[in-house]
């Protein structure tokens, strides 16, 4: 049977620095809040089990986290007296018993998998709690992680740190993997006489040592425990996760980025082999990118299933429910939502497609619109294959364009235009002579008058 | 009664090495020509008089200054002989009397008002003389400030300093305050007896030590003084001028900027709590965006009132005079220019609407056109509330659509609409059955023949 | 008689870690295949000659290499047993006969002509081989370059160095021009009895010291002979051309580039002097911009001539055949293509101009479309001087519009227009009084009947 875990994600911190109306650990990396990736992270690391403690904005929090997982347990910290204090919220969860105990913190969206992995790996050693270290730049300000002999002995402060002791660079990140057997009985005597009256689950380390327990530490990358208290950290590890996601894809799937700092990824974007990116690219959520497409210049794309060979943009807004089938194109100043294109299909200029089917090897002219909305409904538009719809056409949803069918320009289509059929709805032209330089001479006049006025 | 303070901003350089027809200091930072910037500082750091000595382009100069600072006085360098000689081009300034004197280089836009206030403050505390000084990362080629118990002793070029001095990091900014009383009898004695015949202001501290009178220097942070000489500078200072922007903005104003280094404001943007700004935007002058409203990515925002809670494109371009009320939105490739749109209205897609009003609730379809010029003048568009119009509509101003009225879609409506009526304009569809083929065999046809030729 | 060149491009390379179908060295670096920067820059050193090495995707390569030289000799390396073996896949062309052999690589793009002009001064100053080597941040794995007295003694392998001769941290690029007359003797001496039984090019150093040959080493600088071997590499090498060529605009040209970073260039963009280029500009090939014109930000430019001061964007798309008369504008969601605007003419908003020409000072309303092709040729739209095309016009090409002719908006032109005419093609509007308010009861019903059944 495989292993139990537990993850505790401690998601209280009021984030007065964010100053934000909204719970600091919603605020969003590649497009997901905060608590959201570390809950990945502790699902890949094999977590069975994963309880948020909450604060401020509980509900919210704990919404956010059940659209993953439905099954996660929630913990109200009511008031706030440390860390140690934070994890015993979720003490109901951890009495269920389980074999390992991860504690996370919420703000600390890019740990990896692979890390906790490694935590729970020296748990299965026979370690009993095992904290997660890292050395920043500046180690000055963090508690330092005393060891020897591949033990580790205690946490210090910074404050309380010798000489000798401030010189370690190998620092404590916060995050603990612990014995779900022996957990509850270290933090039960874990106690609160310091300064500030707070439980430290620091103070784990020297609790367990005192039992003879085993304690060891694990080295991070300090970009993984990199916290969010200010929009400026958020910026910054938002620049980590996109820097880290562009060098995947150049490195790992074979993509080209002609200029990677200028493309923004999102969490989930999937990209095939010699997809090529132009400069200035914003994907959201829930795109796949197929082989050798090419992504122009200028382009915001959401919610889009982008086939193999498929030409995008520049200036291309592709949204929600968007299928670009093998070959096609959609070109520049064009928006479609809940569309698909058939193969080879193009839409290549000023042109809203929503709500919509277009049929392979479709013509869809300039400034054409797709009228899917009466004010009070959507319906949709569809349109077959080898049809030519003519510029600036008008297409009032519900309707429909056979197989063949062509579409003369500056058309309303209220009506089913029949395969192979024309239908055109547009007024005849007239020339009226010499009225053109009438207009002119009046135009003249009144710009002549307004000069004079002002 | 107030300390008075006269600010001489030098602004007389040629800036060979901008390459440019234009003046040097009416390059812009931040959409404010540098000279603006300058004189801003001045202003806030208490100068009731501000005297500008520009030599090329004078005239656009002190134009631009005056856009500010009406009362700005203008004194012209005919002749270029160093900048104590720029300075006593204002001596008639100098002569009226004042309590401080400010001199400034209109090169150096970054120049903040706290340090000249710094300034002022030392002068307010005895000093005759304040230099303000700088610690460069590469000191070589920056005259040194010689400093001994608290007091300036000297400034000392580069090649005349020995080895010790040359281990000075602290450097002159050029920048300088000195009491009014004094200044004029301290400049008048500085010679041109050096390799270049000029007259340099730095020789003003020998000169003050001399006479026994009191000289400090302060220190500025490097940014602030970093000098524009050539375009690559200007970039330089337009980068940093951004990057304290926007880390002001994320920090103090709690702003979510997604990647902040492609978001570029301008001198006096006004942003709002909660506003998340996605990236790749552009704001121009005059923007004031309110609590909570979103700015998606390719956006390029001037003169726009956006009310809390507004949702901007992406891809929209909002111009001078555009007002968006609370909950009204502006979709992708959308033109807003001196238009105003009530609360909760919609302007989804591909329009362009300009000189209009538009009410509360009403939906503008994609594709509609206010067509507000006729060749000679430009006329309004007033549209109510709760109305609809319909894709693909043109409107032909001056024209009127009342509340709750509905223009059909592909209309060109030229007259006014009354409230809740319907207008249509537009010719009734007819289907040719077959005809859409015939023209598809045409097309291989010629498709066929033009094969041949080539 | 001019001093014969000939380069022998090396372009074998498998580039496995590009992950690509495509060959590595047609991968490209400001829109140009890194092969085609290599020949340019041998070309620009004055090679009369130019031989490329292939292997996979040979006929790609070369045939991306006689785009600019049709006479470029072309040798395929079938199994490739290093780098010597690579060159004498080239012998036939070396027993031709020349004075100077270049030795390039096709995956150095950034190699510049003026470094290898030094290395063939060094050849005619009587050097018999002259070896590139530069001084990478970190030497450790290059070959150190060993000196005594200006010669070159040897290239030391990283791993047989001694600790004396690892501290040396100049080291060998690869890059090498040997004399013409020699080459093949000295070639011809390289052994395989080293670990992978390859043919090294550096042991021409050891065999030409032995004959008593002379052989010299010179410095390029470190960015030149950046190799690219995965994406990542490439996107570096992308990022120090467009750094080294926005240096040159702003410090050589007089162009202001508000944040050069956002600013992509092509290899062949000409720009004039006080551009000005907002940010988020890409720029492909083909390209030259007039002293004075403002691209304005989001603009996207292929194949286009922008007189000076003209107005472009923002958001605005240029592609192919675009020329743009002076004091002329292209404003936002406008696409041009293979069109001409004359002087101060207007295309201000959401409209498509293709195959086409506009006279002098005439005004394209917003929403024109010309409806340049049929579904199977592209016809042209030519309109006159001082011309009104009115908003929401859609042009149906091949027609023409005569000088100071007035096209009345929502129009759909298919007939020639005179000069001076006035033209009109829409439908009478109809208000029907209470329609619009029948029409939202309706939507009303509809939305809460929907909200029934959801």
């Amino acid at each position: 049977m495989a292993r139990r875990c537990l993850s505790i994600v401690l998601a209280a911190g009021e984030g007065t620095r964010m100053k934000s109306a909204r719970a600091k650990v919603l605020h969003e990396v590649a497009g997901l809040a905060m608590v959201r990736h570390v809950v990945a992270a502790a699902a890949k690391a094999g977590s069975d089990r994963i309880a948020v403690v909450s604060g401020k904005d509980s509900e919210a929090v704990i919404a956010a986290v059940r659209k993953d997982r439905q099954d996660a347990e929630h913990f109200v910290q009511e008031e706030r007296f440390g860390t140690a204090h934070a994890v015993l919220a979720a003490r109901a969860a951890i009495e269920v018993g389980t074999d390992d105990i991860l504690v996370l913190f919420a703000d600390t969206p890019l740990i990896r998998p692979e890390t906790l992995a490694r935590a729970r790996a020296s748990l299965i050693a026979g370690t009993d709690i095992c904290v997660i270290g890292f050395r920043p730049e500046n180690p000055s300000g963090y508690g330092r992680l005393l060891e020897r002999d591949g033990e580790l002995l205690a946490i210090r402060e910074d404050k309380d740190a010798s000489e000798a002791e401030k010189a370690i660079d190998f620092c404590n990140a916060g995050v603990m993997a612990l014995s779900g057997e022996k957990a509850l009985a270290i933090l039960d005597q874990i106690g609160n006489d310091n300064a500030k009256g707070e439980y430290y689950l620091t103070d784990a380390v020297e609790i367990a040592r005192r039992e003879g327990l085993k304690v060891r530490a694990i080295e991070a990358e300090a970009f993984e425990v990199a916290g969010v208290n200010n929009r400026a950290e958020l910026a910054a590890v938002e620049a980590t996760w996109q820097s880290l996601r562009r060098r995947r894809a150049m490195i790992e799937e074979g993509v080209t980025l002609i200029d990677p700092a200028s493309v923004t990824f999102s969490h989930d974007t999937v990209l095939g082999r010699d997809v090529v990116i132009e400069p200035n690219v914003v994907f959201g959520p829930g795109v796949t990118v197929g082989e050798g497409a090419v992504i122009h210049a200028f382009s915001h794309i959401v919610g889009a299933k982008i086939s193999p060979e498929v030409s995008v943009g520049p200036f291309a807004r592709l949204r929600e429910g968007t299928v670009l089938e093998e070959g096609s194109k959609v070109g520049n100043f064009c928006e479609t939502k809940n569309a698909r294109l058939g193969e080879d299909a193009k839409l290549n200029h000023l042109s809203y497609i929503g709500d919509a089917e277009i049929g392979a090897r479709t013509n869809v002219g300039a400034g054409t619109i797709t009228c899917n909305y009466d004010g009070a409904l959507k319906h949709r538009t569809v349109i077959g294959a080898d049809a030519f719809i003519g510029s600036d056409t008008a297409l009032v949803a519900p309707v429909s364009v056979g197989d063949g069918a062509y579409v003369g320009t500056g058309s309303v289509i209220t009506e089913d235009v029949p395969a192979g059929a024309l239908a055109i709805a547009r007024e005849r032209q007239v020339n009226k002579d010499g009225r053109g330089t009438a207009i002119a001479e009046r135009n003249r006049a009144a710009k002549a008058q307004k000069a004079i006025k002002a």
